[in-house]
């Protein structure tokens, strides 16, 4: 362990005591907050709120914060291994360890005793303890780019010998290789795993999703999205008495300065104008349509023969989400002032790589040939999305036979197809052909009048006529289909049967275009790549990279906003909590759980329930624990506000909000609602009489 | 007495049985659901509700609604006279019934008995108990439109003529004629009016008016917007037996058809599509601009001269709500969506016209000729807007001087500025010339470079440059003013003095842009009074009118709706009052009064407080009872949500709510907060134990 120790102590400071600064008004937080520990932004720190963190401070906030599963973030609350996440990054765990008649999801669960915490087998946290800058090893051999494909092999092997000789050198220690600035420069990080990992305590589900899916990606909210785990270690809580949060007595208020530590997963801020229009013109608009007259048929399909709810409910829910989503990017990019910001910062940027002979020779062309390809990407995108069987099977099982014995593929291939003809089971649902129906209709909108596709499914008809021929296919009968396996190309070259000959029509369309779009995307990567290294070679350090699902800080302010025509209050309190659940008559998912409405004169109303802050954060930022200078956890956070989505693009902190469970809500609702004295007591700085 | 009862039981029978309906499906709600006593849509009504009104039931809902003032709405809910409205109806009202040292609006006021009824002095309400059409009359002798002057005399002779038949006929009530359909028809409304009105009960003013300006146009909300007063007759209450609507005792509910009666005060959805993108592209973005930065300018020397703030308080707010209100137009008139139905309702509406020869030779030309005058508004507006000694203090004494002695005026023009001359102060507060300066930056943004007022005003140096040297001018010395009174035209136009210079390039401008602006508002007038007459020959009575200040009523439903990217509930509770005073900790302008925060634990904190509902309202609605199908008072109409702004072009139903204070929540304020016995067992009807 003394060697872990020395580590802990290393990293971070060397390369932060590297970082060059020109100043806070060098920084680009229009290009996120999303701060390396190995290079934390000291003079905009200080300049910006008058603190300067030391090296102790940041190891500390570093050591403190973990990543959860590889999908949440989390933090040590406690000397004895305790960690705070959400309910919703630990929500399939709890699922997988309740049984048949205990579903600790819907109920909860409070362990009460270190005995009765539930272990969660294949969940792990990861602790980052060293940070190695590994561009030069990763990038060796590499310089000669006129074949993207030997580079990258060149790049695989390049960085599989770096873990290797990292897995050599910690064998205690789960390396992996970050890739910053879409390529422009590589670092290794060493994590420490915690891999027994148990449920302390985690509210019912009703108070951790609170409004559901409709208060999803809003605010004012009122969420009890928190759960505690443990890790363990020899079969004893984990010693973190060196690297955890201490828990504040007073919580997250207006006005403070406050650091969130996590993973946020993935942003889009260094995509260039054209990639940005790209996904406003093509992308994003068939991924709308397509979600919202998805959702018009499942909810038709639901009012009409309500005992399909159940079966449907999550592939609504999801649908609901996506929608949500998407449609917030989507917003963003329909703006007017974020794509003017976008252009203007990519003029600047361009116009700073012209003016160095040596950068304009090295990245000047970048832009333009990312134009071209967000135009062919562009072009591309409605074949690539219609040219497919979509949602019929008997099209599915047409393109499996014709893939069976078509010559122009491998033997592979066709040995694969083969064994997928059986399986796939031909029995045509009303929603599957009104959903079929439904992509030829888009088709039509989006393909050229005279595509292949379009002539060979729908015609001179009309959707629906093309998807009742379609349906009229006799592939779904297992000796007609055996015997156009049996007769190979020849017999399905003779078939008369509607589904093959619409097969023989999408395979080499659909070939094409998978065969383009992978070639796109690799031209795509490289140029991203060149993007990379020129912001770096620009901007330096003064910019954060877009997210990689590691560890990274954001600073940020609790600030509450305009939002309606009128304002956001910085918290909500238990009274809107109880007042939502009443507002809907305690209709699902405004529906409070027993003890909540059991204990409801116990509760202070006025305690804070959740908050928002300017912090920068995105998917993979869920659990992060959010801190205060002096370290004490403040603040859970859960969700960023339908205003942050755009952020993805660009950050902006007029009306965008990171959404936080506050720590007196769940101090509340240890005490008052679940009694869980012995979780309050572990939490220690609790000493307000509660 | 007697004529009266008959006069009640007249009017709106003959007329709507006079009322011929192609189909609910000819009605055209986009242009407003504000139907007019005299031609309820009875057919729409069956097939919308199944509900068929009777004339007895329309009359009954007639004779219980009143206009307040005539600013606002109300009704009576007793037998004994008593009346409701909303809070923000009688303020200045009570405002002027307190004394020095009893405000009676921050205190509010509860009569325990009659004796402590409070006399509104100058406050009335009117009855509509009669409606004849005068449409004939009134346009008698204008068929000969060569001459818009001459028409508009002769108009308003028969007017005259027939408001004094009628003063003969009905000497104990009021005459009003009403413009329906841009001068289509006219009708003669006669009311009965109740001058001695008294108020019984007020809350609080922070109650009243909880969230104030921000809250203001919003939803979710908790205002206890409402009062009551009385009608006294004769020294007694007045006797409103067969005319009041019974209070409910369950209130509004979820989805329950309701109708609003009430006297919407404008509109403009039969504004052509010309006349919109006049609004879109020159009043408003000038006006929102203006509004803008001279709020910007105040809030700037607020926060640098605290001391400023109680006088400047009222124009912040005013200007706040000018602009949440005009921004609301404007954002609907830059919806594409908006903006395509207003286009597809013209071309149909124009082909019907086109289709019809006669019908095509009478008023097939107006839309082309709205378009020109919309384009020489649109040119106008600017130079209207901006040739104006704005803010400076000095050029409206040099403008005052310059027209006293300006030949080209008439002697009495002459006599009134020279009167104005010493009234005029001439102190320049920074305030003063921040705002005079921001005049002139808006001015070279807007008006052509070579624009004669720019020229006089700018000139080659900056706005900052231009207001220092109108500063400089002595014309404030009354000394100077006289000698160049005394000087004439002559002195003035050898003035050096900067800002007569500037004053005698700016009359000439105004007088120009004053004249033109006339011209164009007449031609508008006539042009749009076409309109109408098109609108009733293409589509009878199957729309309803622009609002017109005179009484309507408004189906609609009670209806949640999705917001922020979430739903905003049917009905807000106490908890989200409490609530919202919490979550902003008790500040301005979410501060309960104390006896809200006294009696917290009396309330029954799920008892609703507001309402949404998709009735049809706008300013002068504010006031107006919601009524289920017995007749009884469900709830009272204060405002609208922030969605329902553009509903003043094109109304729509999707997130576009009207907001109302929950009789219940009257009802349990009245009951725990305000204990006013006596006034619940006046409103009757509540039985559940309050």
């Amino acid at each position: 362990m003394a060697a872990l120790a020395a580590l802990l102590a290393l990293s971070a400071q060397t390369h932060a005591q590297a970082a060059p600064h020109n100043g806070p008004a060098a920084v680009r937080t229009e290009l996120g907050k999303m701060w390396l520990f190995e290079n934390p932004p000291l003079a905009y720190l200080r300049d910006e709120y008058g603190f300067a963190p030391t090296q102790e401070w940041l190891q500390a906030l570093r050591l403190a914060s973990l990543r959860f599963g590889n999908w949440c973030s989390a933090s040590f609350v406690s000397p004895r291994g305790l960690i705070l996440t959400n309910h919703h990054c630990v929500r399939d765990n709890v699922a997988d360890a309740s049984s048949e008649d205990r579903d600790l999801v819907e109920s909860g669960y409070y362990a009460h005793s270190l005995e009765d915490e539930l272990p969660l087998p294949g969940l792990y946290v990861s602790q980052l303890v060293a940070i190695e800058d590994v561009t030069d090893a990763v990038l060796a051999g590499t310089a000669d780019a006129s074949d993207p494909g030997r580079v990258e092999q060149r790049r695989r092997a390049n960085e599989q010998s770096i873990l290797d000789d990292a897995a050599t050198r910690h064998p205690d220690l789960a390396p992996e290789i970050v890739t910053l600035h879409q390529g422009a420069a590589f670092h290794l990080y060493l994590y420490k795993r915690y891999e027994d990992v148990r449920l302390v305590c985690a509210p019912p589900l009703q108070a951790a999703h609170f409004g559901g899916d409709p208060d999803n990606f809003t605010y004012p909210r009122y969420c009890m999205d928190f759960a505690f785990c443990r890790a363990w270690e020899d079969g004893r809580p984990a010693d973190t008495t060196n690297h955890h949060f201490s828990w504040s007595g007073r919580g997250a208020q207006d006005g403070e300065v406050v650091f969130v530590t996590g993973n946020p997963g993935s942003t889009g801020r260094l995509l260039t104008h054209a990639q940005l229009v790209y996904l406003r013109d093509a992308q994003y608009p068939l991924e709308l349509q397509l979600l919202k007259r998805r959702l018009d048929i499942l909810r038709a399909f639901v009012q009409q023969f309500p005992p399909l709810e159940p079966a449907l409910r999550n592939i609504i829910l999801g649908d609901e989400n996506s929608l949500k989503a998407t449609q917030g990017y989507y917003r963003g990019l329909i703006e007017p002032q974020l794509m003017a910001r976008k252009r203007a910062f990519e003029a600047e940027f361009r116009a700073a790589v012209a003016a160095d002979p040596k950068l304009a020779a090295k990245y000047g062309d970048a832009w333009q040939a990312l134009a071209e390809i967000s135009a062919a990407k562009t072009a591309l995108e409605a074949p690539l999305q219609f040219h497919s069987p979509a949602y019929s099977a008997h099209l599915t099982r047409a393109l499996a036979i014709v893939r069976a014995v078509d010559p122009r593929g491998s033997e592979t291939e066709r040995a694969t197809a083969r064994e997928l003809v059986p399986a796939i089971q031909v029995q045509v649902s009303p929603l599957q052909q009104a959903l079929f129906i439904d992509h030829l209709q888009r088709a039509t909108k989006w393909l050229e009048r005279d595509d292949p596709y379009l002539v060979a499914l729908v015609g001179d008809s009309s959707p629906e006529a093309g998807a009742i021929r379609i349906a009229q296919s006799r592939v779904g009968e297992d000796d007609v289909a055996q015997e156009l396996l049996a007769g190979g190309m020849a017999a399905v070259e003779a078939s008369a049967d509607p589904a093959i000959v619409a097969a023989r029509v999408i395979a080499p369309l659909a070939d094409a275009n998978d065969a383009a779009a992978r070639r796109l995307e690799e031209a795509e990567a490289v140029q991203a790549r060149r993007i990379g290294r020129a912001i770096f070679a620009v901007f330096g350090d003064r910019v954060s990279p877009d997210a990689t699902m590691t560890l990274r800080f954001s600073d940020g302010r609790v600030q509450g906003y305009a939002y309606n025509g009128t304002q956001a209050p910085w918290r909500t309190t238990f009274w809107g909590l109880y007042g939502r659940h009443n507002d809907f008559d305690g209709r699902q998912p405004f529906d409070l759980p027993e003890p909540w409405l059991a204990q409801q004169n116990r509760v202070d109303l006025g305690a804070a329930v959740n908050f928002v802050s300017t912090n920068d954060i995105i998917g993979g930022n869920s659990g992060s624990p959010v801190v205060n200078r002096d370290l004490q956890v403040v603040g859970l956070i859960f969700d960023g506000n339908i205003e942050q989505l755009p952020n993805r693009f660009l950050y902006r902190d007029r009306s965008q909000r990171s959404v936080s469970v506050h720590t007196d809500g769940i101090t509340e609702t240890l005490a008052k609602i679940l009694d869980a004295t012995p979780l309050l007591q572990e939490l220690g700085g609790v000493s307000d009489g509660r």
